[in-house]
């Protein structure tokens, strides 16, 4: 499945490592360090983050999926359930992980273009008080979204507000945090104000593998060194990890890599804008662009080109997912457009 | 905690990455890769790793409680039970990862060596066929075990039969299974071969941070990939754990690493050999050298070396763990000898 | 908000136990009875369900919820999912415990009248052998449905193919199982018949307290011992739930109990007919009459009689639940009929 | 299994309900009641719960493993262990339902006599802080113990001491605190001021099925509802488990139904003092006689008599455990003192 030779615009996760990643590990690699975490390194990287985010802890684990289970833990217990779009990576692609882990249940909405609001929240809260209803007791939401939207801060504020009025709590999930913040041109630390907990991710980003956990208050984050290592995210050799996190602090690198990404998405929407038979399903604010097209064009593409059909929809069109990375460069963005108009014009819908 | 310029004794997992690693994970970087494992350099690898266990399946996974978990996930469900040594691994050290993820009791029992045999076994078999019990269904064993011993090839066989005759399945958590194969001069196959499910553990063997877990049945394995998911151990960029795994098979880099470190703890281990006070609590068969001296001696070594103390004795005396790594040499262990001898004759035992 | 004075619509719950159950009980207490289940009456009890339903196993536990719990665990492993009704009382009612006590998602979908079709389960059928998604592996039915709805003998036979052509599993939540046989005119085997696992309900059929889980394949039954001990399910005088089962299936009682009360919901469905301002939101199939009806009439029932309103509708209106019970009489539901015309008329819904 | 015509000694869960019990379920069985627990008689009942045990809440569940698990989810989270006997129920024969249900560890401590000491709970209090170890959070005593022993009010006072240095909550199983109080003659009141939760056992006193737990603090009280319902507790026709209870508190039936039972316990042990080859393994505190006899013996008398072998011991002797109930009689405890009479000087142990 992969084409050596050609970009892959299948995931973001199809890059590999950016260089300066790569030069972080080696460097970490000389000499002893205490494990778990327990080393210079790892203290002092988790200190960049606290300070980055304006947070009281940070805590580096393995994946995205462990990320979010590990920050939902810090918020829920078992009778105590979590409002999340249904388009959620958690609910849709995670294997049920967080049912399993945490014993509790999601509330899914549907959404149009993979946003929580206000009046989709509410729609879950019924049977508060209710001891036959698990209780809603955190809201999830994904920035960037799945579907490559961003939240804006003003919709991030209303949502804050709405969980502050219902007694609820906000984890973010941060797999892409990097391209939202690179979208809205604000810190990190202007999101995460919004959050309670929230991920950072790395892989996505340009590391190795690595994400991290931000717990912005005191209060959450005393579990949180236990659940980690229950949940299976402590890393013996820690330094790795914050080895990763350290270069994509160093020099705003985390932003660099996340800017080219989206520009990437920016430019091959664009160049798509009024191709015959095309649209975009959602706006492409992110690292992602998730263009309508033909279904039949779309398997034409995939046999030189590594992408995922993110929906069928009826009368014979597709949605397209089509993921931009840190190493995404516009020759491989000029070179897919240049073949997605060779296919065009083939495979119309159906009537 | 870290010392910088002495060698660490405190943990095979100090230690940072063999050279040999690196070079291969900066080598998978190159151009991009399909993600999740579906990309040639992971199946290469699982199918190496399959060919040198005589395995049916493999899968990576990024830490030594995960493959615990994810590898007893495949053998018991909740009601069942599994038969351990009181010191193992996933017992003591795991904050209870696997009553967590599995619902699973565990039966542990005390050994006096670390090691369990058919008549500790026995002893925990209580309660078959009762609804009141938890079922015992599987064994685990670590090989190496948690207190620096190896179980011998006829050991292995005698649990094996004991298994067989009792209906049990048995799982071996292999953390530092390269250690045992150069202690018994054996293949990996051979080892395996007495398992149903086993862990072959990278990070302790001179790896960045990786596992495998071995399945030796394919009816096992069926489950795995939802299971290893669910446990949040999918790597996306997997092919950086793959590459980890390739460099270790590569012209036995595995068992050098492992004979290295093995040698040391040797070398250690010969070099206290009469030595006043001293006595050593196990047979140091692996990369642990577990010595009985006084507690104010082992204080005074801790200022400048990095160890634990595995447990306090009644006397004033203690038992410290000191655990060699692929890149411990024979200076570093000279050394701490030399360290050691120094600071005997001073706290000696209250009489 | 009991109303001692006037029978209760508000749940088939409300009701007391039947003089027959109650004689039952008392009759079982005579002696001493080997706890546990391992009595003679419960011997005798677990026979005859076994053979009513044509079934491998029976297993009587405490209550409906853990019910659905038990049999559901002998079909599914945590990384597998269980296709229901958005309104299905495990999805709605049961506070999450499905994903507590087995791990596993439930995917749910919503229905026009609380039942499944092939193609409403189709559509949750996406991600099979990816193993990010948790893997469809049972379907869940009530049958009598939670809204009163029953399926025909012919849509269960199109949901057991459909679970057959896709390697699925069937459980149906027996709840008000009788209730729907009454309605169909069928036996509990040709229920029974569809399913893998069932439940039947033995408290909303005029029990104290006693529900039983039904097996109708071996290799299903071997680890439901172990299930339901670990699930709290494993009652010690056990002779007392039994003898609630064995007293409703002497002379048919749990068929005449369940049909007088779904004569007396099809006796208020009927007196409502033509009642300006009502509808029935569903068939009054079972025993439960779902009626529209404008949300300030239903209030001002509601001072006088106990029932749920189960939806609030656009537009001032409601859907009221109005449950019969085994001990529902004429001239209770005459009483009610009477009630709701003279508070009908006023409380128009806003135009 | 059972003897129809003499008394079992097999548990005291042998025995059927007191007359008063179904005398009082037959009287709360008039007219329609709300179900789960919003019923008068429920709230009657659960006020003179609180108030016998100055109590903050109390919640009835159906059975003593329930009441175990429900109990300690109040005050562990999954990465929190609680420190047992050994010898516990919820250790050895609730088939690892709080392993499931809580994911929580427990450290089980080898006793000599089923009661722990602050010395045995400080030999599980390791590693604390320390995120490899589950984290010890509570402690589970049973009072009155597996075999039949009490502790004193003035070792609960040590306990409850060692629990508030070491910032561990009591969880106290109380399936026979009625025994236990009438052991030391004092109020409920006076045991549960040692606990933060406890259970009060109904079954084993006389009751068809039925257990409360108390939760002394309003702060562990606020989950329990949502806990009851997720752990599959909540009963709908909840009546019938208030109306058990009811009973029980009418006139100090608890305290008589236990006294009775405990003079019985004491009568046989009183018969079997100075019979050649036996003497008792625990002191018969409550409603059990745990007696060390030939086990040829033991196995003869089982013939006639129903009575569980609790342990095997070397040199051809065993631990039989006789249960007494409140329905137990001098007559019974006679025939069976004279039965044991006949089978001694039978069966001598292996010399």
């Amino acid at each position: 499945m992969t084409s050596p030779q050609r970009k892959s615009f299948g995931s973001d996760n199809h890059a590999g490592a950016h260089p300066a990643i790569l030069s972080a590990v080696l460097a970490a690699n000389a000499g002893d360090a205490t494990a778990y975490g327990d080393d210079p390194l790892t203290e002092q990287t988790v200190s960049r983050l606290r300070e980055a985010f304006g947070a009281a802890a940070a805590f580096l684990v393995f994946g995205g999926t462990a990320a979010n289970v590990l920050g939902l833990s810090l918020l829920v217990r078992p009778f105590e359930a979590v409002i999340c779009a249904e388009s959620a990576h958690l609910n849709e692609n995670e294997c049920g992980a967080t049912e399993r882990a945490l014993g509790s249940k999601l509330l899914a909405v549907p959404t149009p273009d993979g946003k929580l609001t206000p009046g989709l929240m509410a729609a879950r809260l019924a049977g508060r008080g209710d001891a036959h209803h698990a209780q809603p007791r955190a809201v999830e939401i994904a920035q960037a979204t799945e579907v490559g939207t961003c939240y804006t801060l003003r919709e991030l504020q209303e949502i804050r507000e709405f969980c502050d009025e219902h007694d609820l709590l906000l984890y973010m999930d941060g797999a892409r945090l990097a391209n939202a913040a690179a979208h809205l041109g604000c810190t990190l630390a202007e999101l995460a104000g919004h959050a309670d907990v929230l991920s950072l991710g790395g892989t996505k980003n340009g590391a190795l593998g690595a994400e991290a956990v931000i717990v912005m208050n005191e209060a959450h984050a005393v579990a949180a060194p236990y659940q980690r290592m229950q949940l299976m995210q402590l890393a013996s050799k820690m330094r790795f990890l914050a080895a990763q996190f350290g270069a994509l602090l160093d020099d705003g690198l985390w932003l660099r890599n996340a800017s080219q990404a989206n520009r990437m998405a920016r430019r091959l929407a664009d160049g798509l804008a009024g191709m015959p038979g095309f649209r975009l399903a959602y706006p492409a604010e992110a690292n992602g662009v998730f263009a309508v097209l033909p279904a039949a064009q779309a398997s034409r593409l995939q046999q030189d080109w590594n992408f995922h059909v993110w929906a069928d929809l009826p009368g014979g069109e597709c949605v397209a997912r089509w993921m931009t990375a840190f190493d995404t460069t516009e020759a491989d963005v000029d070179e897919f457009i240049a073949a997605i108009r060779v296919t065009a014009g083939h495979g119309h819908p159906v009537a």
